[in-house]
């Protein structure tokens, strides 16, 4: 892990993120100094629900899953993060629970940052606090977006919108291969359907779209197809913005 | 509407809400100063998603809507909002439109204050910025609970969650009365439930709890028996800190 260390450009990965797009320099790289590059295995749980809340995780690659238990002890998925996506509470103390546990669904590289740096930061330089601000802003209208679906999209439809999110910045006619967890049951979760619910709603995709899946790796024969099929149950546009 | 302007206590109101109360006493002056008080029928439409984003309103009293439209037409309402609740986006600039569209739903009188001075708080002030990241965050837990919810809740238990959230300081032995809006299909909508779905899990409510409904109060004979009942399939408990 320390040789990773070394070669990881932490800086200029962080630099990527719209969270840390506007930091100076100097500040970036005090953050990459406490930055620790952790690589997981899948099945890894990184902490419970209910933990302290003292870091702040960047997924640099693999597949990460957000997840709560009920009482009854039930598992619900609340998110499924891949590259360039964040986790962790900012807006909440230390001494405040993590509202939910994170568990990695496929191998993956992680760039951990103490809380407390962060929390800092906001109290120091406003327009830090004014991106943490949009970046939670836009998790709120992605959660916004999520709730609408489950209510007006079908099953296929959801899986989808799932498999956009991966696509833009793609040529709406072309071709495009995605790699998903290999774990398919975690997609169905978060996206509230049972796994065999799932399966019919790919099978549906295959048959409709010309969607092909090998292992891990999904096909979509025509990106635009798959816009117009899902984003007319929706109340945003591709490329979705949040 | 003047009448009223002058005898309402905005900076006294402001002040008991979370986002404000860590505020200057000069500060809060200046922000009521700015802020118009709105008195607002049933029906009125405030803003339309994709408004620009302009005002940040805070209930008085009454209920609205959030809501967002599909392509297809389709009405999804992501929340529906009554007294100490807030709306609009400081984390979104004024040129960015706003991601849903809001309606009252009963009678509502409404604190509005422009939006650029919230903004220009954040700026300012570091310990405004952290308590408009707290409140953000747990609006953001609140959707992942309701996406949870979804997943595994049944509909008479969404709809006690529901009921909860506005038991909470009571005492748990106590029958509790409370004052839902008149329109019960907004409620539904935003539960995710056809009319008819809501219609028969409220019976099952009834029927199951002794819960009474006559117009548009609501009277629960034992709040324990409702948090017996409905927390048992939640990963959070009652009273429930978001």
């Amino acid at each position: 892990m320390q040789a990773a260390q070394v070669k990881f450009d932490t800086a200029g990965f962080l630099r990527q993120q719209p969270l840390f797009a506007g930091l100076k320099d100097s500040t970036l790289k005090n953050f990459s100094e406490y930055a620790v590059l952790r690589a997981e295995k899948k099945g890894t749980q990184l902490f419970s629900a209910d933990a302290p809340n003292e870091q702040f995780f960047v997924v640099v690659s693999g597949w990460v899953k957000l997840f709560r238990e009920t009482l009854d002890g039930e598992e619900a998925i609340i998110d499924i993060l891949t590259a360039g996506q964040s986790f962790g509470e900012i807006g909440l103390s230390g001494s405040e629970p993590m509202p939910y546990g994170a568990a990695v669904v496929d191998d993956a590289q992680l760039v951990v940052l103490p809380r407390f740096m962060l929390a800092e930061e906001v109290m120091r330089n406003s327009v830090f606090g004014l991106a943490a601000l949009q970046a939670l802003t836009r998790q709120r209208i992605q959660r916004d977006l999520e709730i609408e679906h489950r209510t007006v999209q079908s099953a296929p439809q959801r899986i989808g919108c799932f498999l956009l999110k991966f696509c833009t910045g793609h040529a709406e006619e072309d071709a495009h291969t995605l790699h998903l967890p290999y774990d398919k049951a975690a997609i169905a979760y978060k996206l509230g359907m049972k796994p065999e619910t799932f399966s019919r709603a790919l099978q549906n995709l295959k048959a409709d779209l010309g969607i092909t899946v090998k292992g891990n790796a999904v096909t979509i024969p025509s990106v635009k197809a798959l816009v117009d099929f899902t984003c007319s149950a929706c109340s945003s546009s591709f490329p979705c913005k949040v």
